[in-house]
């Protein structure tokens, strides 16, 4: 399985609105998004994220955050360990936190779930993505299945 | 592909039968919804519900709302605005707000999906339920995607 | 279709830790969970949880709750009720609440589902999960559909 990494961060007249820009800057927003849980199969491969065809329904694992606090200061994070095995994934997220830790803890929660599995860890890749709302802003960051 | 817009409505003795018995109502109690978010693609036709077979697994844009709180009006709502290229979904709810202010904002969160990705709109369609909760309420406004 | 019932515990670093090892603790930890509603089609035969490759995507019923308050009392539960046309599954949960009253809470929801629509129960299935936090803990119990 082949899969991408992406974020992106947006501000909108709505939340909603906000969040479909978000996905939109993430090159993800004319999809039909389905979440789901946070395993990748033996053999996943890391590739730049493709055109999708309008429409298109693509199973994606999530990070999400937004906001109408003007100032606050969005941070989603995915975090992507692959072992020779299967790999792991973390969606996380913080309004207002050291985005370094935020980071950290996507990152520590990842191992955990490579350590309890007993996988040695080949590659760890995160993706942050921050974001100064001024009015009703929102960041997304995700890790996109393809087939 | 085409979609159908549903609506439905209900009282049950727990929120989770309301929800269940509203599904029931809309035409799409009897089978498994997959939620997913909200891009219609090139050429998407709408259609009348079809019945399904018991147990399909159907690919929705849900809009979902309930309350225990006797008097309470609900409302859901579904915006569709569709254009020669894609088309855009929204879904909306409020309890206790002006059911025309919930469809307005609804349809200008849909205009503005559409506006940023520079599609006219050929057909915009709005889907309400309203209810007014007795014991247990719920109200459900979906867009169905059909193979 | 094949249907598999399934539950797990676990204490965890993270919340999102121990989520992850209650489902490796229920054999769906090295899978992608797709949520979906509630219907089984005809002829739903429930049959011991298979080993799934890793990374597979699998359509889910699932109850979760978990909780970081030392002492607490988690409780995930799902009913199934099976007739000769369709079934219902339902998912319910709790935070230090009798365990017996949880599991009633959730046959009569499914019961109701069933009276509603008419069928008559074949069989009806009940599996509870419960755990008491240390740390970080959770339970999940799920309804997996297998192909």
């Amino acid at each position: 399985m082949k899969v991408s990494i992406t974020s992106g961060k947006a501000e909108g007249p709505t939340k909603l609105n906000a969040f479909d820009n978000a996905l939109l800057d993430a090159g993800i927003g004319d999809v039909n998004l389905i979440k789901v849980s946070s395993i990748l199969p033996t053999g996943a491969e890391i590739v730049e994220l493709p055109r999708f065809p309008a429409g298109k329904m693509v199973n994606t694992v999530l990070s999400y955050v937004s906001s109408d606090q003007e100032g606050d200061q969005l941070c989603a994070v995915v975090a992507v360990a692959i072992s020779d095995e299967l790999g792991c994934v973390v969606e996380h997220s913080g309004i207002n936190q050291d985005p370094e830790r935020v980071k950290e803890e996507a990152i520590d929660m990842v191992k955990s779930m490579m350590q309890v599995r007993g996988l040695e860890i080949k590659d760890l890749m995160v993706k942050y993505q921050g974001h100064r709302v001024e009015n009703q802003g929102a960041a997304v960051a995700a890790v996109v299945y393809l087939e």
